[in-house]
């Protein structure tokens, strides 16, 4: 059966409203690409001879979007190729492909499901829906392609029309792809971005090596939280000379404290001693949110905020596989007496950008949307992984414009490592928010002049404005 | 006024979008009705001759729907036949209906309303809509049909085009109406259902007797946990060889606990001599909820399990009415961490079937799809009691579907003791899930294959398989 | 840019469902506006030669809704003209009104923004967009027309055909106002609605000297809970002589408590004594609510329960500016719990009239509608403060209707203290409802009798029933 991606695909069906779609969509859809926000590994831009491997290893193993899908129908990760904790994997990338396109139909519907479409069509010139039949003649044909030069990453990067690429690191990265990717002098902008959770978390297993490596990397013996705080500071330094213009933090709650230096000494040195409690680690937690305001105030860099998400909830799995394997559940989220503290001191600051995601959508017109039209300094994150799809745009934009306008919304992240999916990605997201933007003015909320303006500030111009990548 | 139930009801009035809607209900519309979850008084089969008494006592005396939306306004329930807790009742059939009638606009937009009105003109021939002046006049001729041999139970079973019906019974009931259905040679397929929640309920008033009634039903002495346990895996063996697939288990949050027998059996001996606390009885369930988990991965059967109603919630009135009086309340759930324990446990065992209903749509796309997009134990029940609407079943597909698949859903559950409702019931479901498959379709989301095969799934087979009912 | 207001604005651009929301708005648009409850002050009307200041004043300085959404695209209040604290201001309103006017596009899609575009237009026959270029020739056209005769507030509260308006007054109010406009013989009909928040709280600081205002304006000397309760039914009786026929109570969470006479003079004792905690405070006001519901069902007062919003969140804001300046925010709220001890006493009582608002959606289907759906003495306020919006209207009907029908809700509440905004306020309301009852009506949920029953009721009857202003 042969894949039709329709030119109005993802439109209102009224003729009014699809007409006015279409022109918007028309005056944005090729505007360059802003990522601001992502997990593409800048390593496959270092070399610029890199080739991704099999469809398989490019396409399946890397995101979990698709493999916790398959999991959910019963499939082992082990046969997908998704590698076990230890790095080690055994699989066949035909017969994992072969596994993945005789599901197929469980993505109808799904995001995943469009965006793959789009990948093998717009990317990979795949002509004919994947199903248990096709499957082997598809993968060929994508393998094949990989092997040419115009599929390898960089060249990819350019027929994108990327024109800028954050991506993400843990504060202990040495960035050396970012530096290769500098001294190769190809022009493209590929930007750090300074991730601490690793550091932070007290309690995660491991929390004592991922010092030790902050340690390596710094050169700086962490004894006491002042010297912890002030190391970070140093990489956040480093990481702003490498290009930086953000920092990422992640968190279970919102939950943010401002303690005395004292206080956090104390969890701190319980943590050295492999002594910290969970309450102790929750509590170190929101006291670093504060800390990590206080320092984005200081230096400027926007400070991103994802809360609640329940990470690794499947032990099962993970001590199999590891983390990011599909088990992270969303959790109730509450905001407005959790950033309290936290806004208390930072949120009238001038020189302070907050910019908050949330999986819980219940929060969106209760707590999310009310903040950020009030406060100067916070701004709203675009609804974040399983909400990134069509309806889960449609009810965000429905539930946050009214009360935050789009001027405290920030645009798009496609917040992906599945590379070769950002167009297809930001592909949504500009028909989407066209559609809707449409929708207005069919109903006379707005006018033409508005929805004009709102549609470009949406496709491009506020991403580039909240994260200041002018 | 005349009712009319116009063929393309409930459809979107957008052409397009219409006449895919039609087609696909065209092709589902006539499928048998598959009814794994339900509360029918299997009585009403055991006899052949069995005849409903007049349209108050079949339609209003047993349909909480219907009349705690006239008791929230004003209409005092006595009036309605609505028997007091001792059983007793006094009342006029004639002048039950005449309210009824008077305030038949309350439900304008409901639900109710509308499968009331589909079951009037499907099931009985009504032909004007309800109200207070052709009251007594709708009153005879349904009262007249009742007395014909048409409309007997088992002739309108099998009107209804129903594959089949599975009730729900209490652990300790004796299942002689299945086994009279069986004995007589009928063909229907009309399954018992395994349900506990009157013997796990420590704190329940009446709890001990519930407890007498499973011990002279078993003929064990239960007299601490291990032999209630034991009584308990007797019971289903009893109720899988009269038929039933599965179990059913109610409760106000999703708590969940891995606890020791030895801790299980403490609070069940404080339980015998009734001195129980709400958080021993709470626990217990959570224990109980585990171990009916561990049952169902042995034995097979599938577990549902409905959380977040607060029975109950009027004192005043279930104290002269009793239970299931329209008083029962949802409360705000979390699934996350609640389920957890079970989930550890079980959420990835290849014989463990869990079918999960919740009353808290805030959590369909935050915990609820995201848990069955994940876990391969896990399923979605169907949109439940209040949610069971139209724009309800549009909600759930709306936020469920982009993230879990329609292949983690389960189909449809009419879920009801108002017999004469099921085919409107289906029929509702069946057009609302045709037409907004058709939504998908007119955007692009989806393509024809795909639509047909997920509206067969969504009609029919998903609650085949889900159940194990081929 | 001209400004079109578009005679079938809001209602959906399908031809069928648009030209049944047309001929419904037909037959509701100029029914008279009923506003049960608001905050416009009774000064305005209380001197027939009343005139309304600059247009900022008018329109900018006491919206909230306005200068928090500037204020969070970074404006100082100072600038707007929103005075400090102690009173004082020092601004030049046409350069405020040139900020305003240079932000305008921040409004697109908003509510705020559809309110002032229908005001200038219909209001001052403004016919051009606001926007940098042309704020100060707009600024001229409303300033010379305010001067007018025909813009008095008395002029323009016949000129909007307002059939009652009720208003807000502290409990120690005089209500002075309301008796110069009784005692000057002008016929319009506004009435007083008495409010206890400030001598309730007792931690909110200042409790005390509201409480010494009670006592001077009542006589009475406050010394224990008993005297506290008898002055408190002593003003509703006055009130009541002034034509009040609700009473309006607002708590951070519904609950509620049933608690001896002697707890609350303990609490009520520290509090005279400064040494309330935050937990006797929350106690008190539960309790507080319980008595209040006793004090309607006992005189008839309307209570009216506003839940959920998180005062004063910015006090760096509220310690230069005060209260009410955009800055609260909501909180997650529960209301099947908390509510119970309440209606467990008086929910069954048929002379006890709650109507409960709430500004967390997510109570919608799960709370708020199976509880009015039930209990014959609550009904559900319109959509509040935030949700007072097109989607935010859609929202709510789609979420309550189902459960509770529309005759457990009481209509549209505008709410406001911009008193031009009212016509505009109605005007939104009986759109969107008109459209959604039309959509309700295309999909053949309902026919024509029950549309223009159920479109008439939402504009006009609901209203004045449910705060019995016949």
């Amino acid at each position: 059966m042969e894949i039709k991606l329709h030119p109005d695909r993802f439109f209102s069906p009224d003729p009014g409203q699809l007409s006015v779609a279409r022109e918007l969509y028309r005056q944005v859809e090729h505007l360059p690409l802003v990522c601001p926000h992502g997990h593409v590994d800048p390593r496959i831009f270092a070399d610029p001879d890199y080739r991704f491997g099999s469809p398989t290893e490019l396409l399946l193993i890397p995101d979990h979007y698709i493999f916790r899908m398959l999991y959910s129908a019963g499939v082992r990760l082990e046969d997908l190729g998704v590698p076990y904790a230890n790095g080690s994997s055994d699989y066949d990338p035909r017969k994992a492909w072969q596994i993945f396109a005789d599901h197929f139909h469980l993505f109808s519907g799904t995001p995943t499901g469009i965006w793959l479409q789009d990948e093998m069509v717009n990317v990979f010139g795949v002509r004919s829906k994947l199903g248990s039949k096709n499957a082997q003649e598809i993968y060929d044909q994508i393998d094949a392609q990989l092997r040419l030069p115009a599929f390898a990453p960089r060249a990819l990067f350019e027929q994108f029309n990327i024109e800028v690429l954050c991506t993400t690191e843990t504060v202990s990265d040495s960035l050396e792809y970012h530096s290769a990717i500098r001294s190769s002098g190809w022009g493209a902008r590929i930007l750090p971005t300074y991730r601490t959770d690793a550091v932070v978390s007290l309690d995660t297993p491991g929390w004592i090596n991922d010092l030790h490596a902050l340690e390596e990397q710094s050169g700086i013996s962490i004894s006491d939280f002042s010297s912890f705080i002030s190391t970070l500071e140093g990489r956040r330094e480093f990481f702003k000379s490498m290009g930086a213009v953000a920092a990422d933090h992640a968190a279970l709650t919102a939950k943010t404290l401002s303690l005395p230096a004292s206080d956090m000494d104390a969890i701190f040195q319980r943590g050295l001693i492999g002594e910290v409690s969970r309450t102790d680690a929750a509590v170190f937690t929101a006291g670093m949110l504060v800390e990590m305001a206080r320092m984005s105030a200081e230096d400027g860099l926007v400070m991103q905020l994802h809360v609640g998400s329940y990470r690794n909830h499947n032990p099962a799995l993970s001590s199999r596989f590891g983390s990011d394997k599909g088990a992270d559940i969303p959790v109730q989220t509450e905001l407005t007496q959790n950033l309290k503290p936290l806004l208390d001191q930072f949120g009238n600051h001038p020189n302070f950008h907050l910019i908050l995601f949330t999986l819980d959508e219940s929060t969106y017109s209760r707590e999310f949307a009310p903040l950020a039209g009030h406060y100067p300094a916070l701004k709203l994150g675009p609804p974040w992984w399983f909400h990134d799809s069509i309806h889960g745009i449609e009810r965000y934009l429905n539930q946050v414009v009214e009360t935050a306008g789009i001027y405290n919304t920030v645009g798009f992240n496609d917040d992906t490592r599945a590379f070769p999916s950002i167009p297809a990605r930001h592909d949504v997201w500009r028909r989407v928010t066209c559609n809707w933007i449409a929708g207005l003015l069919v109903r006379r909320i707005i006018d033409q002049e508005d929805a004009e303006r709102m549609a470009k500030a949406m496709a491009y111009d506020l991403a580039k404005q909240a994260y200041f990548l002018d």
